[in-house]
């Protein structure tokens, strides 16, 4: 495959696009539903309610430190649907490649797709691409979707959070935005810092069935600052996060420090925020722990009846309200 | 919103991509299921063997006579699930908005999606938006995924064809192709052509449950001679197409004259390809005549078990090997 790149005929319908998902596609993440030839793929759902979501993939450079655009589509999708409680099932896979990529690199995105797809225990069952004219599109852009399936009974839910419920996160948060901008050479930095893309099945499925988990969502585009306003929009309620309990790690909060951006909105793409009850938290924070990426689960924070807004304890005992996102600090960072 | 146009800022995950959601997706596409405040939305099921599937839409330019890239990603995703002999009931939309996008535009094809999504009978259940940095994209590209549902008994798949099978199609071929071919400055052509685009449900729900139906497709990119080399890849056998009973509006017949094009490879957005026994191919033909659409279907070839290729009888009683498609006649057509 050396030496070869995409052309616009490997978008046309024809030949040159039958060999591209034969030789890329259908080799790496060949499965018995995936059949390249059929329209669409039958898929067996087990008891329980489906749950069906979508996402897309824009982050550039496609590949940094822990990851790439190809795993982030298998686990954006697939987290979507875990933090909706559900356990996800099978993806398709919708890809926008740009005239001139290499073959080489589309194949190690794939390859990429394949592994996560098979961390995670989905299945690829169908796909498309499409050749995007050299200049536009950046490489690839993936588009993802996913169903899953979820316990009948299980009700989590923005409109189940109520004052005095407390705030959660798996694990600190900031190393997935710090790890891409990192990566992009126009900071001319670089750390040996990892994005911290993965699955977070194991968290949520860890503490899914706990009566008094009110809500997960993971913290990705807009971090956990945007996830508290997301709340706080839906709820009425008010936000206060224990600003010091936050867990960062420290490369993150020194590139923040040098180049002035806040660790709060920066994404994550493998941690999850829960909201419980009081008496449930600590079972929560006691089940991360003991799991593989959840040694730093901290309590963050609480809901409570207060003026509609997010505010943040400092260190000094002071507060600070936390506004809603509006620049960019962070683009194509998912 | 005259004058504002899409931002970097709108793809962040704060405010502003907040108010694009409100504003423009779930005001134009609300339905009980499309929750934006949701990770994933709960789907419920009928009874049947559940499809999944998706399709990437980079058409240019996104606006033509008869649809635009909006209704093209409804039809383009639930027509793969209906000629897989299902109905579609669930989408998802993933948008790459590139920044400077009028906001006008990008409202008017939302509403496409939303009537395109009313006719057919689905409901856009999820969503995700991302913004692309001027320069990169054009407009706007569009992924959507879909879940339907087709009854258990139901078997149709290019397993199911063998040799004595008749070859039909709903309608004249290539209308869409040439209307988005027109619709571009460069060929400095006009004409009164529209697309063919539309849900072709009622076309496969009209014949689906008849036992001698083998298998379904819509000939989209590559067209009509492409469905073709797919039947000839899949089987091993012979297609002999009756070039004369391709259905070719004269319109379309006069603009591959004049560019010399041929309207087999031309893409279609709302015709079906149809294999059938002999005993039931004049009963589609019947059925499909009756239904709007449907008037100028036609019985246009067979399989036989002769040499592995595809070939048409022209006018005067000869034969011409139809070539797989290799360099792309028309790109970024759907």
């Amino acid at each position: 495959m050396t030496d070869r790149h995409i052309t616009l005929a490997h978008g046309n319908g024809g030949r040159f696009m039958r060999e591209l998902i034969e030789q890329i596609f259908a080799r790496h993440l060949g499965n018995p539903e995936l059949d390249v030839q059929a329209d669409a793929a039958p898929i067996d759902l087990p008891a329980g309610q489906p749950m069906f979501t979508t996402d897309g993939f824009i982050v550039h450079p496609l590949e940094f430190p822990g990851a790439d655009i190809g795993s982030l589509a298998v686990h954006g999708t697939c987290n979507d649907l875990a933090v909706a409680g559900a356990d996800p099932l099978y993806l398709t896979l919708s890809a926008f490649i740009e005239e001139g990529m290499p073959f080489d690199q589309l194949e190690r995105l794939v390859q990429s797709i394949a592994r996560a797809a098979e961390e995670t225990g989905v299945r690829v069952v169908a796909g498309d691409t499409k050749v995007l004219p050299r200049g536009e599109g950046s490489g690839v852009y993936f588009a993802s979707a996913g169903v899953g399936v979820r316990r009948h009974e299980l009700d989590l839910g923005l409109n189940r959070i109520s004052p005095g419920d407390q705030v959660l996160v798996s694990g600190p948060v900031g190393d997935h935005g710090v790890c891409v901008m990192l990566a992009r050479e126009e900071f001319g930095m670089r750390g040996d810092l990892k994005s911290d893309a993965a699955s977070v099945l194991p968290l949520t499925r860890a503490i899914r069935d706990l009566p008094g988990l009110h809500f997960m969502r993971d913290p990705t585009r807009g971090g956990l600052a945007t996830v508290c306003h997301e709340i706080m929009h839906a709820t009425g309620l008010r936000i206060v996060l224990d600003g010091p309990a936050v867990p960062v790690h420290d490369p993150v909060q020194s590139v923040c420090d040098m180049l002035g951006y806040d660790p709060l909105y920066l994404a994550c793409e493998g941690r999850v925020v829960a909201v419980a009850d009081a008496d449930t938290a600590p079972q929560i924070l006691e089940r991360w722990r003991g799991l593989p990426g959840g040694e730093q689960a901290a309590l963050i924070g609480s809901v409570d009846d207060g003026p509609q807004r997010v505010e943040v304890e400092t260190e000094l005992g002071g507060r600070r309200i936390l506004e809603e996102l509006q620049d960019d600090p962070l683009p194509r960072i998912c």
